[in-house]
């Protein structure tokens, strides 16, 4: 029998300068992966160095988090931005965050875009491949992290690196394997065992349910956990619980 | 008999967004090193990419070029940063540039401060050892370059990294070894064949004529050619000409 | 007889710290209206004093010119902003602009959006609304200007606020009024003679003819003139020239 | 007899895109001058829009807080800027929250520098001129706010601008009238009613007691309130307390 797993992912080093976002000292206890930020969105290079020291202090991987160039939309604001700027911006990124992970005998593991960056690369082919594209030029033994079904995880498999498929507690999803769009009311899952649910299901079943109730195909290589929310703590300890009871092993993929 | 040689470095990479500056192009058939802006001071991540691939493309030797955060100011404005955000900035930018090397298959030779940084780290010890930690903790293999006799120097040598002294051909020295600044009237010389003559002197001798009559101990393993002036080709071009009549070989350090 | 008139406005103070762009000095010459840039896409505090000196000294107008905030990509980038957001960059830029205007005792004329905000505000009329309260909100005497017959136009007369249509002179039209993009091959006009005659047309009968041989209404109150290429004042003279000799005032619209 | 008056001032609008500071409506209730960021240390154009509405809200003076270019640094680390650099990047900023404010039909009652800046124009002659020269010039009927006895308060009665003297309540000052570097341990007054102590005997006497025990002249117009401390309110509430029943009227200067 195949031993079920999932990696727990989280966004991570999202302070800037004098501000503070998140509790990442208490959130790492609970994840497996940290995608980091690389300051185009948030995170100048202490708090990039910190991130790095407790995300390895922990045992927790490291990947990058690069985003936009949109500090004061935080990444979130769509732009119309070419394949060549995306491909350019990414392996800006990914290379000054490996910056600190080479300083501290640490290595990357994975590239996870950020934000509207991440939203355009699941639905553009071009732009998937320009990331795909950076990350492989990097280095070929990174991982890319990507919605489940999306054009990024297409595009990193066309790339030939490795891929893990991303999905969402708290989010629905439609028919078409999309999540449904957060200005719809029935985007959120409120409830935390209902999320808990959908979680085991996606990992035993490799199925979610749609708002329309059909049964929809998801590949879940691991989770993504909010930090920056007052019950992150609280929701990620009782996840931790159900998946352990239900025998789901928690581990980053390189682990 | 030993053969003398020197390294000649320009500046590249210094163009943002649609705002171009230099003419790198040119310039690379003249110099054996460059040392390309990281993104802080100039060079977005499409300027990177290009300079690293122009750079390249002409066997010369890449270095990062990382400055105080003043996109305004072109990291000419000295701040009141400590040595744990030098040492930051330092290795955010050259894990950037260095991200498009490794995409280009190529490795970074060396590290040269820019502008303000470079000014500082001559002549502060404590922001000298963060820069030359942060190189040394990127790399081991890679070189500093700093003003000759300078802290940075001194904090390479102290960190256990190769180090380049770097001479100028157009500005004058003063007693101590520092240069004139660039406030008092004598702080430059105008005439080429006295620039190339002081060139020539601290190669063959390692002494240079301060202002006040003194010869002045220099190493002069590297010499800063400025890529930004109407005249910088013709002066690189009758510069290489004297010093390759003269016998000095002309190679980056690490070729 | 109506006496026909036309205002030249030309995209001003676009330099950035030690970037240089455009030669102002010399078109300012030539136009009655000039839009400065506020810093969000180009225009550095001080570029802002010495252009809106300059202009003064040659009785040119003054124009805000707000800017998505992206340096890097020069305010070319559509980016996914809500109409809160553009309101609030818009009156910014605008009072960053006025506070040099009043403090050498001279007013703003206008104000201009500058490239994918001036794009977006031509054809979604919630962000065309909100530049034109940002504007009316900061002072009703304002004028906006727009590309003719788009959508900014329409939400600056709702607004009660003074309009000046737009017009080209090197661009062609579609049937439809709008210009044509250009990623298509017919989208720029290259001869100056054909430029001149379609400015001469639009001025004396509110026509030009499309691409598709239709004759298209539009309203010609100011012509845009570019500043950053080699041709431009040639281009200049040339039609100050034309206009001219065929009678036309030219003028600012508040002169 | 005349009656003794208190400007309670505080730094307000500090959050930035996604990043929160301060309890901005909380502390409104207790101070009568809001020095607002204007977007160079923090405070994004909506920031800046919600806190000139919220200072109105209560009847609070808005007052512009312009800062060294240092988002990431928050304006606190000196530049080695020109007198020129500072006088645009005033008048630019004051311009820019102005906009907000005439936007709202409101005036902005007066400046008052941030940070490094409120630090480098306490001493530094040239660059207090330059400051008081952009407020004056942009608009006569300003105040300029600056410590007590300092270079920017006597650059401000020179230009002829009306000036409001800043002590503090919680710092201790040196024989010279300066503040004691926080560097130094005895630079903060811990104790609530030692600072009410001080803050009374500088608002009845115009004098407080140096570290060394000397008495020194101060003039207190207004009085700078923390908002970012958790302890901001509580202390705010006692102060106000301890003024009223001394008699001290609270009120910004220009109510």
């Amino acid at each position: 029998m195949m031993t079920l797993r999932l990696d727990l992912n989280c966004d991570l080093g999202e302070s800037f300068g004098a501000w503070r976002m998140g509790e990442d000292e208490a959130i790492l206890d609970y994840v497996t992966s940290a995608n980091i930020a690389c300051g185009f969105h948030a995170g100048d290079p202490a708090t990039m160095r910190h991130t790095v020291a407790a995300a390895c202090a922990r045992g927790v991987a490291l990947g990058a988090h690069p985003s936009l160039p949109d500090l004061q939309g935080f990444g979130r604001r769509e732009m119309r931005v070419t394949a060549d700027e995306v491909y350019d911006m990414v392996l800006y990124q990914v290379g000054a965050l490996d910056g600190f992970a080479r300083a501290q005998s640490a290595r990357l593991q994975h590239v996870k875009p950020h934000g509207a960056l991440y939203n355009m690369a699941a639905r553009d082919a071009q732009l998937a491949q320009a990331i795909a594209q950076a990350v492989r030029d990097y280095d070929r033994g990174l991982i890319l992290f990507g919605l489940s079904g999306s054009e990024l995880i297409r595009a990193g498999r066309e790339a030939g690196i490795a891929v893990a498929s991303e999905v969402f507690a708290d989010r629905t999803y439609q028919a078409d394997g999309s999540l449904t769009p957060r200005s719809r009311g029935d985007s959120m899952i409120e409830d935390i065992e209902r999320c808990i649910a959908q979680v085991l299901g996606m990992v035993r079943h490799g199925t979610v349910q749609a708002t329309d109730g059909t049964q929809v195909k998801v590949e879940a290589d691991t989770l993504c956990i909010h930090g920056d929310q007052p019950t992150a703590r609280r929701f990620a300890a009782r996840l931790r619980e159900a998946l352990q009871t239900a025998g789901v092993e928690l581990r980053a993929p390189r682990q």
